[in-house]
């Protein structure tokens, strides 16, 4: 190709591929396979195209949803790390800080520095539209595992106060939202799917 | 929930959690398994992002995310439809104009509206940033299939003048990116992956 500028563009295209191979903890709403964060991506993207009125603080919808896209790219090297997972949590920035200089630096300069600050800045979560991402981000999978019968709140005895302290970035960013999830939580406590504390096993 | 306007848009966003179980033809480049329409729809917003220079005509950058987030979400009541397959478009634009009133139809009704309007505009093919998503909706599956070997051509006896004649809306769209898809179409007709005619089974 002697675009050698669309050459690098093209092969960050394929490179981030691997992404749809990037499983996460949360299972598709019809329990069939657990998902991956590429169509996960796609999903917070929607969610911040419908649900951007919502936010307490006025949001720009392309930066929001430039954050949503990129904002987990960096797992191809790094993985998925589980919320309730604190040994996963042990050098995850370093991880994290090597395979975004990896994978963004396959694009032309100008763009690998466009999508390292976009990832920063979601890291960051000093704007509105990083606040409103990470809401998103939080938002969902407390309605995927609601939805799902809470699987995998029981495989990895996650306790009421646990969830509810993982969700107050979603009230941060939105009343709304807020209120929202913690309706959720209040269902799945009453259902028995999300108890202060689980039984010995 | 007392904020009917969110549940509505909770539960258009739950509804289209289908969508990453509507496979594609597509292998992902690792050749482990069929690509789905969701995880598609985040990689061409990815192209979108990274490309957009490469249109002719100036695309509105939002715009052009919106129509490529949008644009398969039909698929959930209507399935994928194999590029190749004549039989496939026996029905499909009124199986896909039913789908868009009923999934859409979840959201509230000036969401319902834009949405319904986004999809209709990526059909319709005219406006830049219709043309340019359809580009890049024709652009990834040749690099799919090139860089998995070529295994759906050979499964489906697809030749190179029906990929040639695919890739026309990418030329229509960008100079940079028809002249990537010619590369690509040569090479892979050089590798054999890609001939005129298909030896009788």
């Amino acid at each position: 190709m002697t675009n050698q500028r669309l050459a690098r563009q093209l092969q960050f295209i394929l490179e981030i591929d691997k992404l749809k191979g990037v499983l996460r903890r949360s299972l598709l709403l019809d329990s069939r396979r657990r998902e991956n964060s590429a169509e996960h991506s796609w999903h917070l993207a929607m969610m911040a195209l419908v649900l951007a009125e919502h936010a307490n603080e006025p949001v720009d919808p392309l930066h929001s949803l430039k954050l949503v896209l990129v904002h987990d790219i960096v797992e191809i090297d790094a993985g998925d790390t589980y919320a309730y997972d604190p040994d996963g949590h042990a050098g995850k920035d370093e991880r994290e800080q090597r395979a975004a200089r990896r994978i963004f630096g396959l694009l032309p300069a100008d763009q690998a520095q466009e999508l390292s600050e976009l990832w920063e800045e979601y890291e960051g979560q000093q704007t509105p539209e990083s606040r409103f991402a990470l809401a998103l981000d939080r938002l969902m999978p407390l309605l995927h595992n609601f939805h799902t019968g809470g699987v995998t709140w029981r495989e990895n005895r996650v306790t009421r106060e646990q969830v509810a302290e993982r969700m107050q970035p979603v009230a941060i960013s939105s009343d709304a939202l807020g209120e929202a999830a913690s309706a959720v939580i209040e269902q799945a406590m009453t259902s028995g799917l999300l108890p202060s504390a689980w039984p010995e096993p």
